[in-house]
């Protein structure tokens, strides 16, 4: 009898190799499938570790372009930030490798897949979701959440010792005393020592940025165009590197984050499960070109299409951070951002110094501010005495309240 | 026959200076009122002035305590920002000023006010409203959208040659190249020479804020108080002064972010009249105030009470903008922000450090917050084997329309 | 040793005395209660039946009241209605049963409660949501959840058994071929032969109104008074009946209602759990009432006010659908909706006939309504050139939109 | 020298034909522009009057079927409503007449378009607003807001006497003592005798339906089918007409509505200006649609995608009743909602009876219901002990904030 297939969302570290030969164990088919999105990792070397630990087959995909266009991208033009400060950066990375891990199941046949997220954060959710919406059938493993496992496996210990039972590599190196994550957009640090959000976050849990003590003590100057809410190029006007790939920009900005200690976030979030986390975040890239963009809006959208979008913000954010994205109703928002975005297009300059991001100027073609409108000197296209009009106009209900209350 | 009396807001410069002999010499009565919202005047020489240019009185006002808390800490209870960007410092400052005037008006038995406003701003609205709400028979005289003033001030020199006829004393100053409105919040620039917006700001236009590289190149730990969602205390770590005073602490906030290099925003925004406008604003110690309270919410404020108002923030600062301070729609919106902020109260620590304020630990008596529960290494008070079921019921509507569109 | 006592919330029907029975069974000292929000019960024959099933305690409650004033009234002041259709009668009385079975559970000493709703329906959801936000403590028995209970009783044969065997006295009543509930709002309609939502309902199943053919053919005129939003008098213009106690009002207007055909919606709609489900519902009395006092609004609430409040409907109504009555979110929009509707005071008369409730007059001391003002002939309170100014500031950005956009 | 040529929307009525004739004498080339949307008008003798008042050239232009499809329909997707009660028929059919005035002002060469709405409607706005951004060049020549106009014709009789100096024929028929507009969608009445909203409105008043009380004394089942929201053909079930041209269908219901007394609306609504106006409106047709597609949604749109859209409904209502159709945000929120109407397809039956449409069934070959899921009775695709997750998992939260605040 053949064995089901199962496609397991392996990372290479301890919990994902002891859930591979768990699942092998169980009589389980696993074949292993390690998203590239960025992180700072020897595929190679997982790839043998998969293999090594009783996979049948290893599947490496490199998500990378495809995270930047498909799913940062919009994000950026939602100006999308969840509750007023986290970037979603491991929200963004979710649904991506969820649906290439569907494809895989579908190319294999199978309606199994794992993953080895725990039953208190976000990413169940996302990953699940994920799969629930690219294949309605699906059947998923989710060890966290399964009893047997928990019954099994009560902590790290059980772990290790299950490990070494089975003869599975654990990293020599000593585990941080915190949780993290790391992709193209961020890392994030959360867990163990960081848990306590009365104490300020150690400078060395940091690694995708300086300090502004330690940053480049002198300004750079980026250049950015964008078309329809996109960036096409960034130019550093000081050695005049100019970056136009969608992937390539991603890493040139982060890399600039780094030196100018740009992105860094601590907060106490909510988890969509109603639970409260500190987490700690470096985003050094994405906080960039969130600026870049925001600037250049100003000049280029439309003042009831900015408040209007205001409002739905943290809408958009609430459903991606949940694990909603691709959802009907993500959709349907989807369909409004990407209407807002026609025509932010034009340049947006800005300087990092720092951790700071500042405006040093935008310009369009398809401008909507108008010089002479705004001036206080200059004759517009309008006469003041009009406001006289707006202003009585708009006060007649005004006056009819105050009449009443007074 | 008496004079009708008129309030006019007097602010000592040409402006306001020509228009009170021009009301004087249609034949009003002109009772000049001075109102300190916290910019930085002689207001005893403005009184003077005043009283030499032909107002049979001069009202000096100090309103700043007010401002601070019956505005500015509202504000602050919705973290109010406008367009993403602008903390509202003009904004927040207008309807007080207007709210006095008609006090004054009405213990002077008249209901004719001035103001100096021009006819392409946002002011003119914001105090006009803030007449019409206190005074709904007002009869406001606005020079700048009055014909026979229109007609005969076209310009800058025709108020000059007005002032030298009627020997009203001139600043021997040299204006700046732009305007400059300051209070307690923040000062702005604009217009001028900053009306083109694809121009970085010049450093020498700043005032309220030393730039990143000249300021204290160490870090200041602050630790605030907060009752309600409002500060009761600022500490400085360094040297334990206590702020306790909401005048005192706004203004020892306003010094500390001045040498910390907080609070400088650029952009491009829309005013109400539907006019883009390049503004350059400074807001040292509301950047840091409204910081320090956004991060305290983190670990007490419900989940959804703060995605709920964090949808409804643009609605809240476009009222404010806009001029609508007091409207009934705006008392609707602040019953909400107050209700929201009970029990946002506890302890916030920031540091300051070149233009970053940057969280350093939260903690609160009535914290939501439980390390437990969101430990991944603890067992809290929830099985994770619920969220298989939260999951799976929450994936129910997202399966049906997955296998519809399939 | 002492027994554990469990609070049942007790209906007298088949499930909740199998439940009963099973509760003591288990060694639980069973106590019965019986809310009436004001069902169509034999409240003496239930208690009597609670006590031979093997009940320790029964406790009946008249909830009626305070459902009216502290439930439907807040409800009404928000125009609530969910999908636009549904006016939550179900979802109304849910809370306060929860409400006052913990506080039964508090007077008897214990934290355990049990209800007999179905695992896949709303009310299970109600009902624990509020155990939880008046006892965070508590413990909740929910057999249709429970696995034990689940295995043992598959369908209604092994319920009927189950009580046959323990001599549960079984209603000879045919059992109607749908779900019912009841209460003071509404009955609704459900399950069984309405399932398929291609069918129209049959006429038999409406028991709380005639049909629109048998309904009165002649007009009924009522007339209320409202304050603050709230209903005070209601008068019948025919035979001068005047109702003013809210309980009474309710039981009034659902008469009129039945007589006039008022309240029937058929409808599919969304649960909480994400399953779509057929509604068919009776709401006399209620559905003359929010129309009265929309009504009424027209004429006594600001326009801005009640554009704000109209797109907070939704999210209020899916608060209340889906059990969210008395949590954090909840408490903050009743605080805006709270203030909407100070002033909506005044008379508001309806015409009932054959399902139509029609407008038939609407006046307030405290409108806003200015007849001189709207009027297109006579002379008002301002200047129609001033809407010239009013479209050309209005237009200034449609302007540059469109300028761009050609 | 050539006289100015300017396009005067022109009805045929007293008003638009004394400014045809004060045009014509202020010495412009007037064409004048009939637009046919639906209004009970002999076009004939409008076009022949225009020319006998001066005209150099008349366009009568039928814009029905376009208003059905572009206007109508689009509004239909939405839901759209004006403050809980307003099918917006006035304010759908304005955008078209001024977008066709546009086009013809563009086919003749000139930027000079007029109107005769008054100067405290809301109708002065939506054509000015759709002139501006069809043609942000635009002249407007709007007598009801010129001084000179103003000046002239203080009333009625003013314009009466003007008529008859230059020869311009007068309706013999009295003049209803009220205002009228009529198209396809509605007629409005308003203004007169109707401006006291405490008196019930008269029933000779209502021309496009009868009274319930003369309506048809027997149901009419109608059977509807929708393609993504839009409806693709009406079936009536008794004679089984079948209607499928839009503007035959609209046509076809407004008979049937007149017929069975549906669609009459009373209430004081507020004008974009801030002056609260009671209006009297009947919908035949509309209304019957409206809501054959809202039960239609009931199986076929997702959960969240109904209650994210039923939230902006007001808004989308808001800017459609102010003239902003077309406007850059309503562009944003249109995209929105065409992806929301994706899948409301099917069949939907509804019964006319005396002023009720009543549910009579409704069916989709891309229903999201699934009856075994729904069902009390059956196991359906999930396990009831879900819910048990499902509820403790969104406890978490509200027994913090009931633990905190106890």
């Amino acid at each position: 009898m053949n064995k089901e297939k199962i496609i397991l969302a392996y990372s290479g570290g301890l919990d994902t190799s002891v859930i591979l030969k768990w699942l092998a164990n169980k009589g389980f088919d696993v074949i292993a499938y390690v998203a590239n999105v960025g992180q700072n990792e020897d595929f190679a070397a997982i790839e043998k570790k998969a293999l090594a630990t009783g996979a049948s087959k290893v599947y490496v995909e490199d998500l990378r372009k495809e995270l930047v266009t498909d799913y940062i991208f919009p994000a950026l033009k939602a100006n999308t930030i969840y509750e007023g400060t986290y970037m979603l950066g491991t929200s963004l990375a979710r649904p991506i490798i969820a649906k290439r891990q569907i494809e895989i199941a579908r190319k294999e046949g199978t309606v199994y897949v794992a993953h080895g997220a725990t039953g208190k954060g976000n990413d169940q959710v996302r990953f699940e979701f994920g799969y629930y919406m690219h294949m309605p059938e699906v059947k998923i493993i989710s060890p966290w959440k399964d009893p047997e496992w928990l019954s099994q496996f009560e902590g790290r210990s059980d772990m290790i010792a299950y490990a070494q039972k089975y003869g599975i590599p654990i990293k020599a190196s000593t585990k941080k005393p915190y949780s993290e994550d790391e992709n193209l957009i961020h890392i994030s640090h959360e867990a163990g020592i960081l848990e306590d959000p009365s104490k300020r976050c150690e400078e060395d849990v940091f690694s995708l940025t300086l300090s502004p003590q330690k940053a480049n003590d002198k300004e750079t100057l980026l250049t950015f165009e964008f078309k329809d809410g996109i960036p096409v190029s960034v130019t550093n006007e000081e050695d005049k590197t100019v970056v136009t790939d969608p992937l390539e920009m991603i890493l040139y900005l982060n890399k600039l984050g780094h030196d100018n200690a740009i992105g860094r976030v601590d907060m106490v979030e909510n988890r969509y499960i109603g639970i409260k986390s500190r987490g700690v975040y470096e985003t050094p890239g994405c906080e960039i070109l969130w600026k870049a963009h925001h600037n250049l809006e100003g000049i280029t959208m439309d003042k009831e299409v900015m408040h209007l979008r205001d409002g739905l913000i943290s809408k958009y954010a609430e459903l991606i951070y949940n694990g909603y994205w691709g959802a009907p109703e993500f959709k349907m928002l989807t369909a409004a951002f990407e209407q807002s975005q026609k025509n932010v297009s034009g340049t947006s300059k800005v300087v990092l110094y720092k951790g700071n991001v500042i405006f040093a100027g935008i310009s369009s073609p398809v401008s909507l501010y108008n010089e002479a409108l705004g001036s206080m000197d200059k004759a517009g296209g309008y006469q003041p005495v009009d406001c006289k009009g707006f202003i009585n106009i708009n006060a007649i209900r005004l006056m009819a309240s105050a009449k009443r209350d007074s």
